[in-house]
């Protein structure tokens, strides 16, 4: 199973709409994917590993896949896309991490 | 519910054992905590969001619990000794995020 991870950096003047992202960015990319992408996952930073201090990421979404070729052939060809779809819910500039589940 | 994301650096040199992770280190967390960790989950880097880049953390470790309190309640009090056994597996210098599932 591959987890694509979409951390989006917890700046100073970073915004994120939580709602349009649950709402609309990712049951759109659920559509572009098909049955290849497994699920999708949002949460909200709240707060980072030291006492009082901020998350360092505003939030982080994941989409899982099979595989890593599944994961380029069902959101490869919508890429464009779907990334043109990034400035609606955020000013930030996200780190994507393709990761395989070990457990 | 609450996602405890360990996010391990992929700098130069780093390195991270996870048959230990998986192995040891989890099961070990786990067992400190109790029932109020729901589940963990583990995950390799495989590769970062362009293509021919490297994962920017060579692991993601995750720990869920029911709320913000339940974690700290439970994990709390082990910290230290959970912390402690983090050299037996990387020398990375791990980023912790305290984050909200909303979807």
């Amino acid at each position: 199973m591959i987890h694509v991870t979409v951390l989006y950096p917890n700046d100073s003047g970073a915004m994120f709409d939580m709602n349009y992202y649950t709402s609309k960015h990712l049951p759109m990319v659920r559509a572009k994917c098909g049955p290849a992408c497994r699920s999708t996952m949002a949460e909200l930073g709240v707060a980072g590993g030291e006492p009082g201090s901020k998350a360092p990421y505003i939030a982080i979404g994941r989409l899982v896949f099979d595989s890593l070729e599944a994961f380029q052939k069902s959101f490869g060809p919508h890429a464009r896309e779907i990334l043109a779809d990034v400035p609606n819910y955020t000013n930030t500039r996200p780190v994507v991490q393709i990761g395989e589940v070990k457990s």
